[in-house]
């Protein structure tokens, strides 16, 4: 097993379960996968979009087995309806802000066409997926500023390293008062003798003021915060190398939650609260000739490693990206402190 | 009783089971439903909008119970997610092309933000609903020709009386190898001594030539037509002045598929079908103070009347949506013939 | 492709879609798939149990891949939870009355523990399905006269060969006001130039009197029959010797509704409509050394012949239980008529 | 607001969130709530029921508004198909051991006839709700020892106070690698100047040895205890006086999973995770003359409370389960340590 790397949690000895994590400890470590920011933050302006890629190929044409659970429904991501029902993803994923959906299926759409001018012609249309989080408390989300060419910037600059924090999409998110984002976590498992690899990445902007919980059982909570009913959301993206069918992937889904509440979170009725894993393992491929594909299929007997390495990742992965955030200020008189303030002055 | 209506179909001898028809034969019986619709047609284009408004007053204030049945998730309309979670609608819904969701979205919030301007500031986001089917065999989807006018425009000239066939979001699309479309029906029965109606919009562009089966049990295939494997979808909108709860409206809307059936399909692979059902009895305020409401709810042995009625009209509405829209010459050497002349052909 | 055998809905005539029927033309067509029936008809009772065996081994040591779609959950059928998550089937099926759930748990169990001695000690426990639709309005159901004895006699008597119409589970069950009961039917398709099956088994005691349709559109009415609000349920099982995934086959076992629809159901509020299926394609081990297993599986893009023979099936299948079934007087005055009778008596 | 009373866990400190606990900070906080045991001990028995009775009336006749959220499905409780379409319970609950299914149904559709003599006769069938967990490794579950006697022993002896820890249904279930069983606690809000209650009651049989975490911090292994995959399971049982629909009460089932979460569990594969929540707020007649009734229903966005209630009390329910149960021995040389002797000897 590759030793554990750094993350920004670990740096504050904030350790969440007890699988070993991957070299890089984000959704990176799963081969193949990489992230990419545009980030807007002039005027009242803190968001942007967040581009994860499941492949480097052509994901039209060679699609990835996924999944969908939806913890809390209260959110307004497209593209899940046909991920449920078919159990591939054929785009890579976008994250952005609420109103940033529209703009990220249209730049979606125009890419998918370009690798594929037979789409909507010669053969059947694409599903885009884009998932959102609410991010006006600190930005003017009234002001739909993001365009189809902040979509691509970010879906060009993808790579293996990325930046966690308030970058793309998460710039201007928030978490139990906190300041909120993008963060990442990666656990390693050995099975047939193999390593594989389940990485999280997560766009968080959830949970209650109040509600946080460390692992090490401490409550932070920012000085002089409120008590709102939550308005946030949180979107859970997961990775593995292993080879799953989508059955298997939406259970493995299901257990981000897990991760969730060893924070605090309870779902808030406010919170769209949604996960969509991905296997890397295979490519199901759009033209397929034959009636028949074989495939490998983990033994469901070995499935709870994912399901804890699911929790565990997810868990982190929310740490980190609040860790990862500095204090902002937002639009009017907005602001959000840093966790990582607190936990440097103790409590 | 009112006395029903002549409905395209029902010109050519065909009836949908036997509960009587509303008025209008259309959706437009449901008091305060409105539908509207932009249709282009210039060059390569058949595409357009098709709005319906649940109620004419702002209903991101004053939302309507609603629910959602996936019959087959092969389709990228918007908004679902939410609409399942909560039981609510807030916006009016758009009818378009699968490329079209995008615009449809931004047409919509910014139509509500219009309207309530403290959407994403003070109070939280708005769920749009935009729902799709793809006409790229008539239509030159890959151009992406819509533009948020034309979903206003279709937004602002709903009406209770509104057009049939390829107009808006039917203008393009195809069903049974025929020329489909916008399609109506409704049914009217009573409760508690009191009149209710059930209406269906149809946005028709599913099944395979030679599978339909009309209600006198004739099989109209057009001439020359292959037989590709199915690539459209059906979008299917039912409106109730009945008191439901959610619950009881997803069932409902589980019964359009059987209209679906009776007329030979059988929800195709790669056919999103989708029913979304609201009732307009009740309205729940966005800033509601009570922390209780009280509402009218139907008995649930009283729910067969409109399960039957969901399957009707859902029929129906099909056969209005071919039979209202004349044959079509689209982009390349594409075109559809109209089920209007076969039955005037005879057999 | 062989050539289709005659029915007992062919034998007047009546025939349900355009795919060729197996040679059996019932389930029993699927290879290793065989049916048994307990049948009670002393006194008021009229009642029974009817198995379904998927393969002729230890489920439980060799499971197959299975889904479950539940049209209309009106209904006490047990052990599709887990079906449902864990994407497997480990015992055989029984089919009976409602109350006779309990009784068919117990003899699966103990079947179950007695082949494989480490249930609920070295291993875990097993998962015994049992579906059921109500016969009180020909049977004395309060009497829950059915037996261990007798559920085991109904798996121990399983053949390829069965009756169809008034036998076992189907012995007391009514459709559409005529006697109904237990039907079956099948059909065959190539794909990767092997021929494959998909069989249907059903417990029709579904339909209001006077919804019923045949497919040459004629509406046949028992005679004196009124219009009581449905109470009965329909059972559809679903096997094919095609490799598919659970996610594959639960919309497989979705398309049996339309078929129920084609006959002018609409899954009436009182009515139980569940549809299981079930691959014999792979079975995986209970003890499964491996981490990863090889399997094949269905190129989605190939569904659709499996779609169209599970709503045809379905259709056939109900027709064959109503015709194979003479008329049958029950508890009290109860009696139901027989479709074969009005078949003859033409109309 | 009552005082909050001591629980089990409470006496070791051991406190799960903030909201106040009612007086008994059980289930039978919720007026009309009681709950009954029958153990069974002899021999190679650790096993039994637990009746838990919505309310003191005929619930056939009375039903009340219910649903549940299947977390894994791993899992053999009856009646949940028909609550989960219909939203409404029916029956009073019974818990116990995987094979005792059959026979706590027989019990329940028995007692419900002789409440009830017209069920399958002049009205439809009872749907009795029996969920399990699976004792067999302390108790000789193969022995299929339970009775209906026992059953309705369990039913006849329900009261508000009640024991917990290892009676009834938890005399031989196992959580986290110590002794489980029964728990249950409450918590009380106000909502419009009225104070409601939620409840929980809880049959713990779930968790890997070394994975609790106590609300603390500190993570209790059972001395001398392997790593065997979890083979357990766990159902909840909310309760709450305040008037929900049954899509409300679902959302509310679904944080009983945080709870589990917030203990370290992940929802293991071999663990059947059940939640059914219920409201004794209003009572649906069976036979309803009236085609609408009129309800409260709770406006969504006061929802929170009850999901903060729900994750808590399942939270605290479960370690209330295991303090309140001594050390046993069971079947063969099986046994499980108290989770209570380890609090008292410390760490």
């Amino acid at each position: 097993m590759p030793e554990a790397s750094l993350s920004p949690a670990r740096a504050f000895g904030l350790v969440c379960g007890d699988l070993p994590a991957g070299p890089l400890n984000t959704i990176g470590d799963v081969a193949g996968v990489t992230v990419g920011h545009k980030t807007l933050t002039a005027g009242d302006l803190r968001t942007g979009f967040t581009a994860i890629k499941p492949h480097q190929g052509n994901l039209f044409r060679e699609k990835l087995v996924a999944a969908v659970d939806v913890i809390n429904g209260f959110g307004k991501s497209a593209g899940l309806i046909q991920v449920e029902e078919l159990g591939t993803l054929e785009t890579p994923i976008l994250l952005t802000n609420t109103f940033g959906v529209g703009t990220g299926l249209h730049a979606l759409i125009k890419r998918a066409i370009a690798e594929n001018p037979e789409i909507g012609r010669e053969t059947g249309t694409v599903n885009p997926v884009v998932m959102e989080c609410n991010d006006g408390h600190l930005s003017d989300i009234q002001a739909l500023a993001l365009t189809e060419a902040d979509a691509l910037f970010a879906l060009q600059s993808t790579a293996p390293h990325f930046e966690q924090g308030s970058v793309g999409a998460g710039t201007g998110m928030s978490a139990f008062g906190f300041k909120g984002g993008i963060g990442s976590a990666s656990r390693v498992f050995k099975l047939d003798e193999r390593t594989f690899t389940l990485g999280a990445l997560v766009l968080a902007n959830f949970g209650n003021p109040g509600d946080l919980i460390l692992p090490d059982g401490r409550k932070p909570h920012p000085k002089g915060s409120g008590s709102d009913p939550e308005r946030g959301s949180v979107i859970i993206v997961l990775a593995t190398d292993a080879p799953l069918e989508s059955r298997q992937l939406k259970r493995v889904a299901r257990r981000s939650g897990a991760g969730l509440a060893r924070l605090g979170a309870y779902y808030g009725n406010g919170s769209g609260d949604i996960a969509l894993a991905f296997s890397t393992a295979h490519k199901a491929a759009h033209f397929e000739e034959r009636d028949f594909i074989s495939r490998e299929v983990l033994n469901e007997d070995r499935i709870d490693v994912l399901f804890k390495a699911a929790a565990e990742t997810t868990q982190e992965a929310v740490l980190n990206s609040m860790i990862s955030s500095p204090a902002m200020h937002g639009r009017g008189r907005s602001n959000r402190q840093s966790l990582a303030d607190w936990l440097r002055g103790g409590r």
